[in-house]
């Protein structure tokens, strides 16, 4: 836990040079516009400790599998977004001695996130070791409105003398990835290019052959006068630069302009792609910097208008809740189906930069609410295109007959991951996958999807489950032995409720889907029950109802709560305020076999099955549930505590959605787990937002219709959120007094507040009391 | 399952040469004494495929781990005994032609393990590339007398030509270990010499810094005649050879002898490490191959008068029996207490040559019955020294108090393995500790051990015990909760019923050795209550008490079997035969998570804990829990069918008795599990061994006393086997008719056949009518 983000509504602030902070602030003030991400290194040269961060999305390498054991299954490779080309640095010298800010004397630093704008802001004055000070400013983003395109501007004025001011503009590839498990370097160049006020260079992956080129063209203005460019070239093994050398009165300041464009064989043709990146560079430079920055800028704003959460009362929750939806709006955008979210998404690289079941527990209920459906679809229509993958994933592990098993971790739809109580027993991910579906529709009314990809993905899931299960004799019960939970503090348990839970409903969901594509698309319906070869081995409608009936969900007789999984209510069950103070978290102190033989539960696993058919339960239930489990948990993911403050919500305890959320909401701005260097939690920032969402505002969505149950928290004087649903979208301010309803588009709504039903016109405003 | 070994009972032969063969062959006739151990390679160069190997026993490298997901309380190293430095080499040219079996013409090939005289002989006729026929035949052992000696004598004969033969014999320390982490080389050169006819090279390995020097003296002789040696000298890095070029006749034979010393730093100062190993070679030249040779034969015919098994009317049998307990004994001999025994001894690198519970379980019952108690109280003692190491192992994983947990692969002390579901879970290697004392003093009769080293271990396992099960109030019975079992096709289970027994077992068995030493011996029971801080925190003898007689060992009530472990009874039990055809063996077909759900048990383990305390059980219970768990063990460990063997021996199962047995036997000379290649299964030998002495022949020790009840395979005509015993040594023949004892020492026993009490006289022989 840190306290060094100075608190504002709107801009992420360090004040002052921390060098012990820095690996912090570059994952912190990391900006990104969905292609692309960049940490918040330094532009000019910096000798300390540094984790430099640049990022390409969907480029990626296969990176050989690093494994103690193997095990028959286990995947080839982990794949990893890479670490890329380093686009923006700019080495600076004055009089010839290099600016490095872990050598000269630095004062009044300061680094901004200005988060309504999205752009990145450092001002400093260092003095360096032979006494020349020097103010600098740099201004940065990566603009939502040209996504291929980075842009700087570098300002240095001289404080006490006058001089000479080089800068050395440049691209680089000399690149690691600091998680490589072999030490590898994953790039190799391709081509360079480098005149005057200008430079390009290709390289590309090895294995995955994906090319990324970046170029950069430049200006140059003294005292804001454009300067003509006389740079000299560097060009040398996967790097290219210029030198630009300008000589700069005492108190006068010159601004380098640098204008990158990055471009991937996603998207550009190999044989082209380095002129294609040139000729965006320059289309920058011709727009300008001020153009740049205005369009960049009022797209944010834009955004902001559909997304925005104000808290009045409280500027560290209003700062923490703007900073993840920021950071949630720079990672994905989805505008292309073959992208997804990293669990740091640009901003680090651990974890890989791919794809978990985040993406549709936490990732997707954000994108559904806060912008248009699309971007929802765009996340399914990723796991769809996996579809085939994911049958040959579950056949490597022994399934038939078309059944899936999606990937723990994946960026292509094979997997990557391999610990085998995960990899092969953390199934309930498949559950995610066809919840989201359901999930999707149920926001968007989007029926047809189900036509269209949803049935074949839900097939395909339904029969991995009905070979999972076993049927008992004894148990008088199908029976799903050796999972693992969302709670991955058990290993290779048997009848996880959540599991069990997940795949009764997938069972019974398919069967719905199953009748209504085949009275709603029955040209559709033939074409999947053909591609499928449905039913034709057996009878698989109704073993799936033999199963969804049968399969094991006990509920414990003597507390009334659903049982984790078999023997879980045998555990020594101490509240985790029995662990020893210095020993949490636990993962950090005890041995694995310590923490799965405790009680301890990492990350909501009965309470998210709750949370997910939260309809399906009565308060009482849920209460119990919540009261039994909510002590033993010791949230230890990211992607916990969230689930734990929309349940505390929705059963009245204040205090405890309220602690839950600030764990959440400022996890990163405070470095709660002391690893946000590594990079931030992107995912869980989704989680966060639901928090004030589903959670404070009891947002749920219940057979397509909107409801709405705000409460208050008493630490705010009010807050708003804003939510898209069917076209419509409602600003919603919750005050002491009442709750204000303001439609702010042109398609009206029906839609139930505490229960009673309201209508809500388009552009119109309404006022409901507080409950 | 291959059949290319000749049968014979005295010898393993292999006729004509298949490069296909070669690397099985190198380590099935693999030559050692226990201090260092050869595989069967080649002296002269081979450019085929090979698995170089030369060991030098208790020299170990701290082989960084590799791991896949970091788990709390790994080892930061994997000890392996390192391959070392190459003695047994000659190139070989004719007149300049080298000879490479890779590229000759190869005929009349034999490799012959001479089992009663303990040599590795070959011979065969090469011709070469251009033409040039010759033959050779070479002799090779490590000796048991002078056991730093490894002695060569290598034989050339031009068949159709008269020339030049030029030998390069060699020492050479460019080796890798193939099972290497991270491909690095563990030996770095100290220093060398090399004059005519000696040459002497020491080693250090990197980290652990053993020194081991190796020298060789050489002589020549010509059709018998003596030669003077007039050999050119080659000296590089990690390198050092003679060149000794000699005219030949044709048919005239040329033989080189080369008297190898091979020194470790674990018996010879560093400072004058190359001059003892260079004086050892001199010395073995000095006494001349045939003495050497001969001192060496005897002493194995010696061996084999205390150990030998004998099968009249099946020579697969026979030769298979010998070559086990040749293998045993050529592993280990007890003369060292640092030493132990790896499961491939020294005869390849897997499993790194270091220890697992495979010693207690398994070797420790052969060397018990097979030669002097000392041999088997050096592997308790091993353990002993290991004591201060198991206490710290256990407490990395959050033990207290002096409770120690044995690592389950060690080579001093430390943990090494690092699977979470082993390395912290397959805990009854604790059990087999404690029980290795019983055992030992069963047998030998030495209670004085337990004051001595027994009871502070058996302390220590017992707190152990104490912390790692809890209580449950709704089981009403103390619980042991993740853990692995003997049978690794299930992880972190609960209440394996094995592991519950051996736990239950230790505390009593601590609790009547601690009365034993406090009676006995007073003075040192005091010395070890300050030690220990005994029952200082808690009353360890009552807690003891309480949990021995409150520990779950549930035996199911509607099959009347002991439940291996919480939920077994659930599964899915389908026996063996239900596997489909290739599929088998499943941990080569089904990935995991499949494997761990099945009902599939890969070695014996309710079985393993009736077989340890078979005393403590109705024939009828032994019965039903064999008829139910063997359909079930699919034996994917080659510890596990001796056990279910004896076990059906002791049923009168006598088809399914001899099944197993043949499977155990030749499982490396039939290479039965196509692995023959990476080395022998040394421990699992131990258990062959166990099938005959304890399976056929019903050997038992009971409070002290020597029981038999032979039985006789129907596929052989009789057999016999030696038991060393409280000082006698006592020679069992088994025929149709009877039971032939003799007692060949001069210690008199009583003992029991059949339940009928017998004394058998010093030098006298009894024979009893068979059962």
């Amino acid at each position: 836990m840190r306290d060094y983000i100075k608190k504002d509504p709107w801009n992420i602030i360090e004040e002052g040079f921390d060098p012990a902070l820095n690996r912090i602030s570059e994952s912190i003030f990391s900006i990104g516009n969905g292609k692309m991400g960049q940490r918040a290194n330094f532009e000019e040269k910096y000798s300390g400790s540094s984790l430099r961060g640049s990022y390409v999305a969907g480029v990626y390498y296969p990176d050989k599998t690093r494994v103690g054991w193997w095990k028959n299954g286990y995947p080839e490779y982990f794949a990893k977004v890479l670490n890329a080309v380093n686009w923006i640095g700019i080495d600076v010298h004055v009089d010839g001695e290099e600016l490095d800010l872990a050598t000269a004397k630095v004062e009044s630093f300061t680094r901004v996130l200005n988060m309504r704008e999205g752009l990145l802001q450092r001002q400093f004055i260092a003095t360096l070791p032979s006494g020349k000070k020097i103010q600098v400013r740099s201004t940065r983003f990566t603009s939502i409105v040209d996504a291929d395109n980075g842009v700087i501007r570098y300002e240095v004025t001289p404080l006490n003398f006058s001089g000479s001011v080089r800068f050395t503009p440049l691209l680089d590839l000399n690149v690691f990835n600091q998680d490589s498990n072999y030490d590898e370097q994953f790039w190799i160049e391709v081509s360079r290019a480098v005149s005057n006020g200008k430079a390009a260079l290709t390289g590309e992956t090895k294995k995955t052959q994906f090319h990324v080129a970046a170029a950069f063209d430049l200006a140059l203005s003294l005292d804001g006068a454009e300067q003509a460019l006389q740079a000299e070239t560097m060009s040398q093994e996967k790097k290219v630069a210029n030198v630009v050398e300008i000589q700069v009165a005492q108190d006068k300041t010159v601004s380098l302009f640098k204008f990158a464009a990055i471009v991937s064989s996603l998207y550009s043709d190999k044989t082209q792609i380095q002129s294609d990146a040139e000729k965006s560079a320059a289309a920058a430079r011709a727009k300008g910097f001020d153009t740049m920055l205005k369009e960049h800028s009022e797209a944010w704003v834009q955004k902001w208008a559909e997304c925005d959460i104000t808290i009045e009362g409280d500027v560290a929750a209003q700062q923490a809740i703007r900073f993840n939806i920021l950071q949630m709006n720079q990672t994905y955008t989805g505008e292309d189906e073959r992208l997804n979210i990293g669990p740091k998404g640009f901003t680090g690289e651990k974890y890989g930069g791919v794809t978990y079941w985040d993406t549709e527990a936490y990732c997707l209920p954000f994108y559904l609410k806060t912008t248009d459906p699309k971007v929802a679809r765009q996340l399914l229509v990723y796991r769809y295109k996996h579809l085939q993958k994911a049958i040959e994933n579950a056949a490597k592990l022994g399934f038939k007959n078309g059944a899936a098993l999606y990937p723990m971790v994946t960026i292509n739809g094979e997997e990557c991951h391999n610990e085998w109580e995960i990899t092969f027993e953390e199934i309930h991910r498949n559950g995610a996958m066809s919840f989201a579906i359901y999930n999707y529709i149920n926001h968007t009314g989007d029926s047809a999807y189900l036509a269209e990809y949803g049935l074949e993905v839900l097939i395909a899931i339904s029969r991995f489950w009905r070979q999972r299960v076993q049927w008992s004799e004894r148990r008088n019960a199908y029976l799903m032995l050796g999972v693992t939970g969302p709670n991955e503090y058990e290993n290779n348990v048997n009848n996880n409720w959540y599991t069990n839970l997940m795949a009764q409903w997938t069972l019974n969901y398919t069967r719905e889907s199953l009748a209504y594509v085949q009275q709603q698309h029955p040209e559709r319906y033939a074409a999947i029950m053909a591609a499928t070869k449905f039913g034709e081995h057996e009878d698989e409608l109704s073993i799936w109802a033999d199963i969804a009936e049968k399969i094991a969900l006990p509920r414990d007789e003597q507390t009334g709560v659903f049982i984790q999984h078999d023997g879980y209510m045998e555990k020594d069950l101490q509240p985790m305020s029995a662990i020893p103070k210095g020993e949490y978290p636990i993962h950090k102190h005890w041995s694995w076999d310590r923490i799965l033989r405790s009680c301890y539960i990492k990350q909501a696993d009965v309470l998210q099955g709750i949370y997910t058919f939260e309809g399906n339960y009565d308060k009482e239930t849920i209460r119990k549930n919540f009261d039994f489990y909510e002590p033993l948990t010791v949230h230890e993911s990211s992607l916990s505590p969230c689930i734990h403050s929309i349940l505390a919500s929705s059963l009245g305890y204040e205090d405890l959605a309220y602690k839950f959320y600030l764990r959440t909401a400022r996890l990163d701005l405070d470095d709660y787990n002391h690893d946000t260097d590594d990079g931030l939690h992107i995912t869980s920032m989704a989680g966060t937002w639901m928090s004030v969402v589903e959670g404070f505002g009891g947002a749920r969505v219940k057979q397509g219709q909107l409801h709405l149950a705000p409460a208050l928290p008493k630490q705010w004087q009010s807050y708003s959120f804003r939510i898209c649903f069917r076209g419509a979208l409602i600003k919603v301010a919750v005050t002491e007094q009442a709750i204000i309803l303001e439609n702010e588009s042109d398609v009206g709504l029906n839609l139930s507040v505490y229960g009673s039903e309201k209508s809500l016109p388009a552009r119109q405003i309404l006022t409901v009391a507080r409950d």
